[in-house]
């Protein structure tokens, strides 16, 4: 309910950057007396290395959020009774610094990230968090950790902003205290040596999200109530899972945790944002990416049972999840109630591999950045 | 998917406590040197004041449950990676210990609440945990607090055992390690001078759960979810919501975090059990004490509408609310969108105060148990 404008599944239209209110954190710096060894950056995994430091600000009420500050990366301290650890008050997000040719820093579309920051906080009652404060944050530590991005094609920093409730207090209801937490760690590319359509299991039994309910926000709980789900797809041999509706159970929603486009007859199609999807950034900058090429995106409800159909007539072209991770992970293969089609043969469409090109090459600086999406890092 | 009798949404049927497995873990006491000033227990609240002890167990992918210890009190450690504070898997329960009038330690159903932390656990990919380990572990930590439990009427030790992932990994998949706590809390009677039925919002807009989701397991996420509705009510005045199923929005759930039954012409009705609602102990033994006193009890669907044609009719008896922290919650008024009515003139009826004494009486041994429903703790 950002604005008074009721509930926003999808950014909110107005927000500080374009109000221009701009409030200045005052970072205190502690740096790490001793470095770590880094982790061998041609051989990264994901989400296993962090780097030396990290970012935190406290929030109690009556005071707002305060003390920002940079600290040498290690545990944190909390009372058993932390409400985060029972009643999962707590949201994430995840994006990327990628290091350009000539060495520099950018971010992608950072002030996305931060105004989903602010919709997810919204939706679980944790107090917002100032723009510009939030994006100096990730800048200043993205700056002093500026040796840990990776080079080699497609690796990256991953950033990790976080929140989550500390009251020592049991009873149900929103926390007075947080801690805000930004980490960072090194990442490897996606895709180790070309790119692999996936086969993607759709789910008829577990349900990931329901109109109004927390789908469109990036709480904690909602990944956790999808780890079920996606072990089973993996014991049957498939990399993730075809999520349909909780109303009908009919309609695609995400692939795992992944927003989902189809092509079908020339009509590039993706679920529309209704409350229980997660308004992915890639999402929508593949959307702008697809109109500004004269090639129009239809946000709709589309049903499990169109997409067969078109498999039937052979008018199913491609299909590709969306996301940070991956930025275009193709399906490759379907299996629904066990009739199994095949998308593309199984290959990477023509036109998932030309929005790969062009958002990675942004990304990365080794394309023009023609839409502004890219912030640098000094 | 207890014992592969596909998904459970109430309690399972087998255990191993009719199996008869026993294992007895090997608990570690370290006692603590200093006992904390008790809080006056004459004026208790909810969930602020916490023990002199707690206990702990982790898991350890390959190597199980292991390391059963009650320590002295205190703060947690945890990598700021840890996969609980960004995936939310994590879940609890809520029981209480009552001192009878001569002393003992009475727990009620503990067997109850350590199956549910199993189909709880079986949702959220976390291991299993042995029923007598768990039991084990509740009657030796209680017993070790035998002083903190409280005398006074309506008082009582609250157990929060939970469990959460600790892997420090950015990746969504279910953690290799975890920690189970236990934690105690003296509680303050729960209505201080005369039961009051509370007003209760009927909620068209946030959903609390959805068949294929959670709903039914004690997961952390599903509070967090609900935090806002809760804060909704609150401001319009009213003590907590009603929830409508996610699907046709339209039958009632449950009121807040307790179950929900009405009494309509005669018939007791309550809604069942199909996976978007959690399985109460309370809930559970309301069904059987009125069965006992050859008062049938339907477990049906219910729609809002069936209980708003009733009210106008005249039949609409009595409504109330079960849980653990308040027993029984009469319901006085509902609003649903604007349409107020209200219940048993805004009394707690006849039916709800039997009930209230009597599965009070039992838990606090002052009634006798003939359901064996109370375990005692030497
Ligand atoms: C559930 C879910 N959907 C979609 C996405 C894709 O969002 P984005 O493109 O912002 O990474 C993510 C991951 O970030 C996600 O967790
Ligand atoms: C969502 C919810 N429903 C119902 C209940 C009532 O369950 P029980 O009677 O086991 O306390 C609880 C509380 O424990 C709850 O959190």
């Amino acid at each position: 309910m950002l604005l008074g404008l009721g509930v926003v599944y999808d950014f909110p239209k107005y927000s500080i950057f374009q109000r221009g209110l701009i409030q200045v954190l005052n970072i205190k710096v502690e740096k790490a007396k001793e470095l770590k060894q880094k982790p061998d950056f041609n051989n990264l995994g994901f989400g296993t290395d962090f780097t030396d430091h990290m970012f935190m600000m406290n929030y109690t009420e009556g005071q707002g959020w305060h003390d920002p500050r940079i600290v040498p990366y290690g545990p944190i301290t909390l009372d058993p009774s932390a409400m985060v650890l029972h009643y999962a008050q707590e949201m994430f997000e995840g994006m990327k610094a990628y290091k350009t040719e000539d060495g520099r820093a950018l971010l992608f579309r950072p002030e996305k990230n931060i105004q989903r920051t602010n919709v997810t906080n919204d939706r679980l009652c944790i107090p917002k968090i100032n723009e510009e404060d939030m994006l100096q944050a990730i800048k200043a530590l993205v700056s002093v950790e500026k040796d840990w991005i990776p080079t080699a094609s497609g690796t990256s920093l991953y950033i990790r902003p976080f929140i989550f409730a500390t009251d020592p207090f049991l009873g149900v209801r929103a926390s007075a205290t947080y801690l805000f937490m930004i980490i960072l760690s090194p990442v490897g590319a996606y895709y180790k040596g070309g790119i692999n359509p996936v086969k993607i299991w759709v789910e008829t039994e577990y349900v990931r999200a329901v109109k109004g309910g927390v789908g469109y926000a990036k709480t904690g709980g909602n990944y956790a109530a999808s780890i079920k789900a996606q072990m089973k797809a993996k014991e049957r041999g498939y990399a993730q899972v075809l999520w349909l509706d909780g109303v009908e159970r009919k309609y695609v929603e995400e692939v795992g945790t992944m927003n989902v486009f189809f092509k079908i007859d020339g009509e590039v199609i993706t679920p529309a944002l209704e409350g229980s999807i997660l308004p992915g950034i890639t999402r929508n900058s593949v959307i702008e990416l697809l109109h500004s090429w004269g090639i129009s995106v239809t946000e709709r409800k589309l049903s499990i049972d169109e997409i067969y159909e078109a498999a039937e007539k052979g008018t199913l072209e491609e299909a590709y999840g969306t996301g940070t991770a991956a930025v275009i992970s193709p399906i490759g293969q379907l299996n629904y109630n066990g009739k199994i089609i095949t998308i593309n043969d199984g290959k990477i469409g023509e036109l998932s591999q030309r929005i790969y090109d062009t958002v990675t090459g942004i990304q990365t600086g080794a394309a023009e950045d023609s839409f502004n999406w890219t912030v640098e890092v000094e």
